[in-house]
């Protein structure tokens, strides 16, 4: 006899779906969810319902926002001959934190990868080339991932850049600060060592 | 600047309150959230809405059920001489789910640990107790879990339970069917080999 009560099945179904929750953690979470005030709850549930209705992407850099441009391309205060180009909108955040970025960005919305069937065509590439065109954009910083995807992407749109004369930059490989030298893969030493500065 | 929609604010802080969420889990989720069909979305935020409203405790047993009396307890078929005992409700879905009991539950809804401040009157015992009592109980099975605090309370319970004269089991410790003898721990080993078996 299936003992578990239609609302938690379903419930257990649909958190199983998101990545990263198995069989095991989709019960834990049920087992909490059912320990935990009503309120809280709903307030997930709710918090839940409004993302995808109070959500979108800006219709210049395709940044997540509740507007119809985002907070970075309606603020007169930033440097607009300036696009640094990240495959998702989250990982500007990241970038915003340090404080030490004061352009615009771009999300390209994924990364090219042949094997998925993800080409030029599914991210916002074309929208980038016209935004650098149009909008006299003197340097696109490229912080795709690292990645053998994310590297790809880069090359892909450097190369288209290069017939408009823009400054292509890339953001630095290299040991974490705080890393160690001994624990970090040899594909990240040797990009530290060719990138290695005079102290 | 902090960039993130306040939708997506709150869906972080909400997520990060989960067990097991982290605030890297946290982003990817929301990623993951904004990237798949708006439905699905509301089908999990209206899931979890649902939870609280449709889902409580079977009034006789404690499991989870959508009626005033779970699904096990209201059958007819079951017998009514064994009572098995777990401490969280989703415990019996794997109990259930051997086929091989036939009896029914009881949820303590938790099990002692005086460092966390429970004691016997935060669980459903005396429930158990009454149960046992007024119903005609033969056997009660405990089925909590094999941690310090799960023994302590199955041995607690078997003390209250010594003057009404029931037959009170344990469910065997040992080395899990399809593991290793090598790689089991040394107390589930000790276990094994007190309960060996004559073959």
């Amino acid at each position: 006899m299936d003992l578990r009560p239609p609302a938690v099945r379903t419930l257990l179904t649909q958190l199983e779906r998101l990545p990263g929750i198995g069989p095991r953690s989709a019960r834990q979470l049920v087992e909490h969810l059912l320990t935990v005030a009503p309120d809280e709850v709903a307030a997930t549930a709710s918090a839940l319902a409004a993302l995808r209705e109070s959500v979108r992407h800006c219709a210049t850099c395709f940044m997540l926002t509740d507007d119809e441009q985002c907070a970075v391309c309606s603020d007169p205060g930033r440097e607009r001959g300036v696009v640094l180009v990240v495959e998702e909108p989250t990982a500007v955040w990241a970038v915003e934190g340090t404080g030490e970025y004061h352009g615009l960005y771009h999300a390209l919305l994924g990364h090219l990868s042949p094997l998925h069937g993800v080409g030029p065509g599914d991210l916002t590439i074309e929208q980038l080339l016209r935004r650098v065109h149009d909008q006299g954009v003197q340097e696109v910083v490229l912080a795709t991932n690292p990645t053998v995807e994310g590297e790809t992407t880069a090359l892909y749109i450097a190369r288209r850049l290069q017939p408009v004369g823009v400054e292509v930059t890339r953001l630095a490989s290299g040991i974490p600060v705080g890393g160690e030298v001994a624990s970090v893969d040899q594909v990240t030493l040797a990009q530290a060592l060719q990138l290695r500065r005079k102290v």
